[in-house]
């Protein structure tokens, strides 16, 4: 649910948006299937929906199934709903002879793709695959947006503070502390988790993306957490890696190189600059140290109302970042065996400067 | 995490069946891709994975990247494991001139198949799309899924008996039942919820998929519950609905006939059946007392390593049902602005006689 303080967004503007790109991607009309897609241009959450969008702004619909009435009228207010079990059918009545149907090819199956295209070519009208309309718009996020970023990045900061400071003791186990952190997400105000958390101890830090075990912590462990809370569709993404009682040498000069890829990373994420400067920015760090072979992911994704969106921040990414792209950076080092360290922020590209840095959890080494 | 008195699942034999199918289905080898599929066939639960089967067993590949070594290692280990961010050129290299490469076209994106159709024109292959090979597989439960189905259940109703008993009163909000039970289910063993947790009480139980909200429970309100926890990839499914401190006439009326046509639903889930003919018991009741246009979703579903399964329940669905099917029957009322009544049961056909009822929460009226 949207707490009152959350900025209204402007779902009419989004869809105009994106309606002013529909000549450049060769159709007159465009039906949206993925769930974020849905989401961004009416505020629909439900299971099954679609939006369909023309040149008309008063055509646009929203179309879902009985189900769902209620639901769309709350969520959705500013768009006409259309409900039935036949989103194609609809979409095909609202075209002219010759027309061509928008699909997200990315977001529709190959079985639904051949299914429409047949079902249109049957009525003069042609299906045509598109590419990242909606994903593109979404990277450069509008301030409704930005608020529930920073919200949801606050809650993850707040239960991350309270799970080092009173929670993550010699004993316990990751799946404990898993547990009550994602409790403490929703007891903060969270409607729920933005993906199962990932709490890895000791060896087990190792694995960039490790389930968390019945592992008890040890002293010496080096312990990852990577987690986010989930505000309105919104996701946040935020690593900190911590040390149990104690630290030996060689990992702390571990931590300290991948913190320093980390801040690398971030004062790359300047407007202008390549999605693939940033992952450089940390990979040249991290291999100038020797640690190149053992930073085995990308440096980070974009992050909206999906975990993983546009862009890609890996190398040779060619997403330009501008202001308002929210990305995550997060470099990692893994020593098969041994642990591991991984330091992520869910940051913001401003207009002409460093990033804002929404997850601000403190970042030096911190050994509990 | 699998609790160590699960039976361990034959992953070897599920791919040999599906391997016996790949002739019939007009294809050399098969690249699966639903997360489903590669579950069930090799035991990997990771967010990136594929299964790769051909003629030959001993060729049988799991694909993952990086992150998932040890992962796929601790989950998959009887299936040689190649970590690589191209499947489809593991998959291609593993074929024969003119070979046929099948791929879920239920699962795979519009953009990947047009994608993977060219790569594999290319070298001669042709890649073929097959519908459905693992779901109809999938269907028929073996001795470990039932297993862990059977815990799910067993979880569900341990927690809805806790709510109803201690926790749902007048003056508690939906929200605050949604997170108690959602940890319940955890401190009860469950690995997580099966599905975000439906709370309506009075009005809003007239909303099939209501999200909860911060209504309190008010004396005479309907309350509908449906809910379930997520053991080991299996997924429980089950619905109550209870009056709070008393209920008028006309609802208990409703309730009784949910009850009968629940119970009808049941009693037609028998081998042989059609599952259509489960979804006309549940209707053909309701409509005989006046509610069928108050009926307005499908009887039920398929549940198992997903929530929505094959096969449907719905109006005319043509599958077939047999013996160790899992499915739903879940019939609701639904009256705008009034309230509603949902009873739903996750239930096991059996060879010869009435199902077994997973979910064996009490279905007579309660009065909390």
């Amino acid at each position: 649910m949207t707490a009152p303080t959350l900025p209204v967004p402007d779902f009419a503007g989004r869809r105009d948006r994106l309606r002013a790109g529909l000549a450049d991607a060769g159709v007159e009309a465009l039906l949206l299937t993925a769930p974020a897609s849905v989401r961004w241009t009416s505020g629909f959450s439900g299971s099954n929906g679609q939006v369909l969008l023309t040149a008309s702004a008063e055509r646009d619909r929203l179309i879902t199934d009985e189900r769902y009435e209620e639901r769309a009228a709350v969520e959705a207010p500013g768009v006409t709903v259309v409900l039935t079990r036949d989103p194609l059918g609809i979409a095909l009545a609202s075209c002219g002879d010759g027309d061509r149907l928008g699909a997200e090819a990315a977001h529709l199956s190959w079985a639904e793709a051949a299914d429409w295209s047949q079902r249109a070519d049957d009525v003069g009208i042609e299906v045509r695959p598109t590419h990242g309309q909606v994903e593109r718009l979404r990277e450069v996020k509008d301030a409704a947006e930005l608020a529930r970023l920073a919200r949801a990045c606050q809650v993850t900061v707040d239960a991350l503070a309270w799970l080092f400071d009173e929670v993550a003791t010699v004993g316990r186990t990751e799946r404990e502390l898993a547990t009550l952190l994602e409790r403490r997400f929703v007891d903060l105000g969270a409607d729920a988790v933005a993906f199962p958390s990932i709490v890895a101890s000791g060896p087990n830090a190792a694995v960039p993306h490790h389930a968390p075990t019945d592992r008890p912590l040890r002293p010496g462990d080096l312990l990852t957490v990577d987690c986010g809370a989930l505000v309105d569709g919104y996701h946040a993404d935020c690593t900190r890696t911590v040390a149990i009682g104690h630290l030996d040498d060689h990992l702390a000069a571990v931590y300290a190189e991948v913190e320093a890829a980390q801040a690398a990373g971030r004062a790359a994420a300047v407007a202008g600059a390549r999605a693939g400067d940033v992952d450089a920015a940390c990979r040249d760090h991290l291999e100038a140290r020797g640690y190149g072979d053992r930073f085995v992911h990308g440096t980070g994704h974009g992050v909206g109302l999906d975990i993983h969106e546009a862009p890609a921040v890996a190398k040779g990414s060619p997403a330009t970042l501008a202001a308002a792209t929210a990305l995550t950076v997060e470099p990692g080092v893994y020593l098969p065996g041994v642990g591991g360290v991984r330091i992520e922020d869910t940051i913001v590209v401003t207009a002409d400067g460093p990033p804002n840095i929404l997850t601000t959890a403190p970042r030096a080494l911190r050994v509990l």
